[in-house]
């Protein structure tokens, strides 16, 4: 028990120099939870705050693809790594020998790993903490919940097909049971423009996030629609937000972190 | 440990009529997973097998929105829902109030309850029974390896781009260290056609998940492209293999079933 307690009193002193935490979360997998923390946060550090990331998917860390980083060990466990001058990132990835290595954890491994990124991690004074949480309302998400302290909200994101709209109720019920207000929904993939006949497709259907948004009472942040370049982005390490500057996609992620910072800044 | 090992007892009785045994599971959610356990069970169903699915995915059982089920209520609680004259399936949705309600569950729980959904269910004698495992390499995924005893082999999905084909070869790697067989790997999501102008779009690339079956030498099992209608007929609960008999999409499908009954039946 004293260790326990010595613990999350270490955690609680190395999270107070933060000024906002803010939860990505999602009932599913695959609707870009990982590319929407990552844009997240990097427009908000492109827009002057002090941001870190912390990639709290223990099974598949992919933050670090997405800026770039892959592979990059740390120059000490407690330093996150720089990403610029605005931003840093820690990932489990980071302390894995191989990236190819499964992380093979039952849950107590998991939560003592999550306490841990969070205890011996020195994010020092930031203005927002992002958190990429897995999909589900498992093991990590209990454990970013209980030990963050307040959290400043969760933001769900789903995209428009039925199963992944089920799930992301889910999440909206989860967030509500564990006390971290909702922030609000983002419908991702929605939509999909041709390349070559500029023709719009809803291949993951359309509207759903606004619907379970009215359903369940809850803000909607916004529709991001599916672009070949949001994936190459991804997978080349250079956010969309950065890397692209204008244009639809550009302006629906800017609207969703505008959203953002007015509900939590006012 | 006397109320383990009678579990296992009883677990071991219980899956005793079981032909063959397949794991569907992949790295990344939203990959697909469910979507194709779906449609190898009714395919193998369709073919004239005894075919029974387990939903392992804890957090986001999908399996029954996908096979029309969705809301239905088990007779008994050791009784499958039958779907047709061969297939019947398992999902821990039969047992919740509200479809809605997240499983707020640390890993302890879930273990218990895959042991409880293999130990308690009558499959009786069928021909295969196809797992499908919620994304990663955690609790379900471990239980699952360590309580079906010989499993014939895992399936891994993935989809083109870098971020998912890193965590495939987390799976792969995983069902290695199980001494779980690799069927092999499929591709999903693998091109997308314009329904408009016809054209075919990489949204997610192409060729990763051919590119990782070398890399780490196993078999490829095949390309899926994306499709509209394949998210459509998940969420009518109607199987794509089912409702629609031809097409490219459906002879790639089909190729994927082909290929696991020839290497496990020979």
């Amino acid at each position: 028990m004293k260790k326990i307690k010595e613990e999350d009193a270490r955690i609680q002193k190395n999270i107070k120099g933060i000024k906002h935490k803010i939860v990505v979360m999602s009932g599913k997998g695959g609707v870009g939870k990982s590319t929407l923390s990552t844009n997240i946060a990097y427009g908000l550090a492109m827009s002057g705050k002090k941001v870190g990331l912390l990639d709290a998917d223990l099974h598949g860390p992919n933050i670090p693809i997405m800026l770039g980083v892959e592979g990059k060990k740390l120059s000490s466990v407690r330093e996150p790594l720089k990403i610029n001058e605005n931003l840093k990132v820690v990932s489990l990835s980071f302390y894995l020998k191989d990236s190819d290595d499964p992380i093979i954890w039952r849950g107590p491994a998991k939560t003592g790993a999550i306490k841990q990124l969070l205890g011996d991690v020195n994010w020092g004074d930031i203005d927002y903490l992002v958190v990429d949480l897995p999909p589900g309302t498992g093991d990590e998400s209990l454990t970013v919940a209980q030990t963050l302290g307040k959290v400043d909200g969760s933001v769900i994101v789903t995209t428009p097909q039925d199963v992944a709209i089920l799930d992301s109720r889910k999440s909206i019920k989860f967030s509500k049971l564990v006390n971290m207000p909702v922030l609000g929904i983002v419908e991702n993939m929605s939509g999909f423009i041709c390349p070559h006949c500029d023709e719009r497709i809803d291949i993951f259907k359309s509207g759903g996030g606004e619907k379970v948004s009215k359903d369940m009472n809850i803000d909607f942040l916004g529709k991001i629609p599916l672009t070949s370049e949001m994936v190459e982005t991804g997978d080349e390490g250079k956010p969309y937000i950065f890397s692209k500057k204008s244009g639809t996609t550009y302006e629906s992620l800017n609207n969703v972190i505008t959203k953002i910072v007015k509900k939590i800044e006012g």
